[in-house]
């Protein structure tokens, strides 16, 4: 369920530009609740989706929420222009982008450190996205994986969708970003944004710093359903995705039908069991575990204790997540 | 030679925009200067190429002249984001932003009757272009014979070459334009902003106006040394192409010059006479005749004495143009 945070795009919208704006974009060098600043601007972008769910929380927001206070200035966009490179639902994509931001505060991502805000606000990234694309060769672009893949599910993609490389280039590239965490699915899509920083300034003068990426550790969490795919917001079971305002009752629910195999011993073997592996994968990254540790501490456990087990410790991380975006969702 | 009004780009621009800015874009139903306005908006762009040829105003710029008044409004931009499709030099793109835009006053581009700018200070006119590209499949960019022409020309082009036509049906929904002059080798590229348009009025409720073409009579003036080219301002042999700033003597040293063929009559017949027909076509079109009247003027000369009259008739034509072209140089 989408939280109903909808009532008023500009309130809420404009009460983190209020926060954000006593951020300036140029606090090189000052460290923030005494993390030590390493200098340099983070920049991130996530699509409007609405309400996170773990795999998106484990593998990027938690790493974000991390980033904040190590750098001169931090920011996350909600990248709505990007959503729009497949065909949306206009009164749920506004829906989706505040539920989107609401969730994004409601994981700590702070506008007292962080600068927060929707990608169409911002004419330049448009209007960057456009220069860099005079920049770009067609081959360079026709070869990068994503849209050949996307293309491929789709038949033949949008226009959008296949420059959408050069607007990601043109979002890092706008603010000076030196460093921008991402999976390892997106590392060629920031060489797109190295390559045109180059060619840039090999023509204009050096005006791009060539942005390095931050790699986070590569945590993908599978559907409850089907541990062979990515945990995911579209997908039609119900039970499969684990939503970051979910209920306790409905996370223990989901982690309960998970499905695993026939051995009731709990290991650690992706290849040959991914369902319990991907619980253990959970239970590591929520508890600040490895998968070894995780696997001990579940020493004489069936795996119908251990999912208990789990969906505790995904309840604890995801408990005060839920009961910020309550506050949020009551504030506006 | 360009135009030295370079000094303040600024001051031109702002000028042209306080002339520009009591013209409202909601006049629709009055008419200027005694013409019947049909309502209705005009749209038209041109690239920078900073002084204009004869090719470029016996094509295209002499019917802006006559729209102005015969609309509600009427908005020509000087189109320099499609110019950075190909490699530019900064300093002369600049400069010739400014020459093209005094050239455009001096030929009657009246901002009294029309609003000038210079495209990329609207930002969304980008803005617009990421949405519509969205909304454009790649097999329909890919089947526009530009693109098949200039990506042949250049082995490659960038991706700004291969989606310029997203940009030209930004340019024009963008004011929710109602009629756009257009060459003949224009009008795939207006189909296709007229069917992203339907596109979008089916999916998000009816926004845009589906533009109609104005067409233009087709006006090709060709290369005075080799009737085989268009005019063309990057011509590499200065005596192919008159400039609307070329002093009377230098045009009458280009016509003199002329290549033509060993008839010494006066025919019209583009197919196997190609260098004289240019001559015909040329004066038929500074004159206001047809090529039979044309012809029917130069019974009893040979070429030779044909290419004068062509030349006075030219300079007739342009000297005011390059007169208004000298006031507006003295006056920035």
């Amino acid at each position: 369920m989408a939280l109903p945070v909808r009532t008023s795009m500009k309130r809420l919208l404009g009460s983190i530009q209020r926060c954000t704006a006593t951020k300036s974009l140029c606090t090189e060098g000052k460290d923030t609740e005494n993390k030590v600043s390493c200098g340099g601007r983070v920049f991130s972008g996530i699509q409007p989706t609405g309400v996170p769910h773990l795999g998106n929380y484990l593998g990027a927001l938690e790493s974000w929420v991390g980033l904040q206070g190590g750098f001169s200035s931090v920011l996350y966009s909600i990248v709505d222009l990007h959503a729009i490179t497949v065909p949306q639902d206009p009164a749920l994509l506004r829906e989706n982008i505040l539920d989107m931001a609401a969730s994004l505060l409601a994981c700590g991502i702070s506008p007292a450190h962080s600068i927060i805000f929707q990608q169409s606000q911002v004419s330049e990234h448009a209007e960057l996205s456009w220069i860099l694309g005079c920049l770009t060769s067609m081959p360079r672009l026709r070869h990068l994986p994503q849209w050949k893949m996307k293309s491929k599910d789709k038949k033949e993609g949008s226009v959008g969708l296949f420059t959408y490389p050069v607007l990601q280039a043109a979002d890092i590239l706008l603010y000076r970003s030196t460093h921008v965490p991402v999976g390892e699915d997106q590392v060629q899509h920031l060489e797109l944004a190295q390559d045109v920083a180059r060619i840039f300034n090999n023509q204009y003068g050096e005006l791009f710093p060539i942005p390095q990426a931050l790699l986070s550790a590569s945590r993908r969490v599978k559907s409850l359903r089907d541990p062979a795919s990515k945990m995911s917001k579209s997908d039609p079971q119900r039970l499969a995705t684990v939503r970051l305002t979910d209920s306790p009752d409905d996370i223990v629910l989901k982690f309960r039908k998970a499905v695993t195999d026939f051995t009731s011993e709990v290991t650690f073997d992706p290849e040959r069991r991914p369902g319990v592996s991907n619980l253990v994968a959970i239970h590591a990254a929520v508890s600040g575990l490895t998968a070894e540790e995780a696997v001990r501490s579940a020493r004489g456990m069936d795996t119908a204790q251990y999912k208990l087990l789990v969906a505790d410790a995904v309840v604890h991380k995801v408990a005060p997540i839920r009961i910020r975006a309550g506050v949020i969702w009551r504030a506006f």
